[in-house]
């Protein structure tokens, strides 16, 4: 099997080059840097040499060679994953399989769909991980498949092999649950850093004063701000969070005029309502006490070590 | 050595009684739960017969055997814990040390000073962690020392074999950085929980499409619905939140408004002036992966024990 991905010298478009080359799979990489060379000698995999800005804005041809592949991976920023998909679609060979790692689904997969003939098998995908994770290992995969053939089942099999959960959705199911679970949790998290800045909140030094619940927490908002900011900003406006954010907006500043207002009994009211919707809460601490149990392990580990030294 | 536990019967009173008689100490409770007797039975520990609520209106007078003790520990809730230190205080012996554990420490602290003669050794302090815990090793526990004897010394000695990291604090400081740490985070989570319900959104389906963080800010989104709802409430009012919310509202406001103008450039600059302030967001990355990392052993390992049924 032979794939190529166009944004193969970002940071997933590198992930799944050097995961592809590890299952034994001929990989070819296209990008607009001008390392692309180099990254993919550095992974042991091929190059190819497209100007794909130039080849979007229609100033040169897709080459032949791009689409010389069996799967298509359209690894690029969530802003010109469309246009992308509107250079490169037309020109794919029936029987491959163009696919897609864009956290929204609806667009992309409508994008896709409108521009490939009916020959072309058509795989959308939300990996939930960042480029930093090692393996396929445990992780969560989403699948939106549009068109299914030979492909779709070496890409299945290929990724269960290695351990990812497979699970699929529509595109609309898909952006529905993850505006939640991926834009909700993003805003919050990135409210709370950006709080901490206009606090002036020395993070380094409360860091001794949190027990282990709020140190993860405080490392998620570290990791979310690490990362690449422009990502962040496309999932929140590329997702429809405008009823989202209201809400939780109207429930913030209602919690904060209960809590200003001494108002107890209806803060707690509020509370008990959430529980009763949440559901299985008893569950939620055992899983979370196990994961405190962990990090007070590797806290303690990390003490030992530092000592040692 | 002889701890009288005010609150014994509570979660957190059950805990520390367990505690010091696993410690070698002869523990006694006091509490106003009818079950009080049933409770210290099957702990193994005395209980006394002292009708509290009825000392602190003023209807009885304290019985000379709750002050019989060397540490008279006060673990009520947070709103009452005031009025207990007044009535117990000035009847407590000299060389005889008073404690309590509540989440916050200025008042407290300030009460506890009033309400005792200068012979009573005094520790204000504050436990990070909660009933559910298993065992000190790992955990910190904030001290406010006020008056230190003896018995200081000797509770400092043993939470420390038990495992425990002591942090030392001035109540004010405590309070500054705990109303971020503890009175934010829980502000977030619980505003998070509400809106969840607000949207009618599936908790348990949605929890197969969650990659590890999500799923661990989710837990502790449940674990903290599952929890004392007064205590939440006791924290908000009790701390100084009112900037601290503010800051947060505005914060939320400004970003969904960046995102619902499509302010792409704005919001990837909020991010970036968070992630200077944060500092160093790497380490975040590199321990928030070990802890994804186990949660994903964890996940694997459950599933296992799921399909062996």
């Amino acid at each position: 099997m032979k794939v190529t991905i166009i944004g193969g010298a970002g940071g997933m478009g590198r992930w799944f080059a050097v995961f592809f080359k590890q299952n034994s799979v001929e990989v070819r990489i296209v990008d607009k840097s001008p390392r692309t060379k180099e990254i993919a000698d550095e992974m042991g995999v091929q190059s190819l040499k497209v100007d794909i800005l130039k080849a979007m804005r229609g100033e040169v041809e897709i080459k032949e060679d791009i689409v010389d592949t069996d799967v298509l991976l359209v690894s690029v920023p969530i802003n010109i994953t469309g246009r992308v998909i509107e250079c490169v679609g037309p020109e794919m060979h029936d029987g491959s399989l163009l696919m897609d790692i864009t956290s929204v689904k609806k667009a992309p997969i409508e994008t896709m769909g409108r521009f490939t003939n009916e020959d072309v098998e058509i795989l959308g995908t939300h990996p939930l991980f960042g480029p930093t994770t090692k393996s396929m290992r445990g992780q969560t995969i989403i699948f939106v498949p549009l068109r299914k053939g030979h492909l779709y089942e070496k890409i299945d099999a290929m990724f269960k092999k290695n351990g990812a959960k497979i699970e699929i959705l529509t595109a609309e199911e898909h952006d529905e649950i993850m505006s939640v679970i991926q834009g909700l949790t993003h805003f919050i998290l990135l409210s709370f850093g950006i709080t901490l800045k206009n606090l002036d909140f020395d993070v380094e030094n409360a860091r001794k004063f949190m027990s282990p619940m709020y140190e993860i927490i405080m490392d998620f908002v570290g990791r979310l701000l690490h990362q690449d900011p422009h990502l962040y900003a496309m999932i929140q406006t590329n997702f429809e969070m405008g009823k989202i954010h209201e809400t939780f907006l109207a429930v913030a500043n209602r919690l904060y005029e209960l809590v200003s207002a001494g108002k107890v009994d209806e803060f707690i009211e509020e509370m008990r309502e959430a529980k009763d919707h949440y559901g299985d809460t008893e569950r939620a601490v055992i899983d979370s006490d196990r994961v405190i149990e962990e990090k007070i392990n590797q806290n303690l580990f990390l003490e030992r070590k530092e000592k040692e030294k």
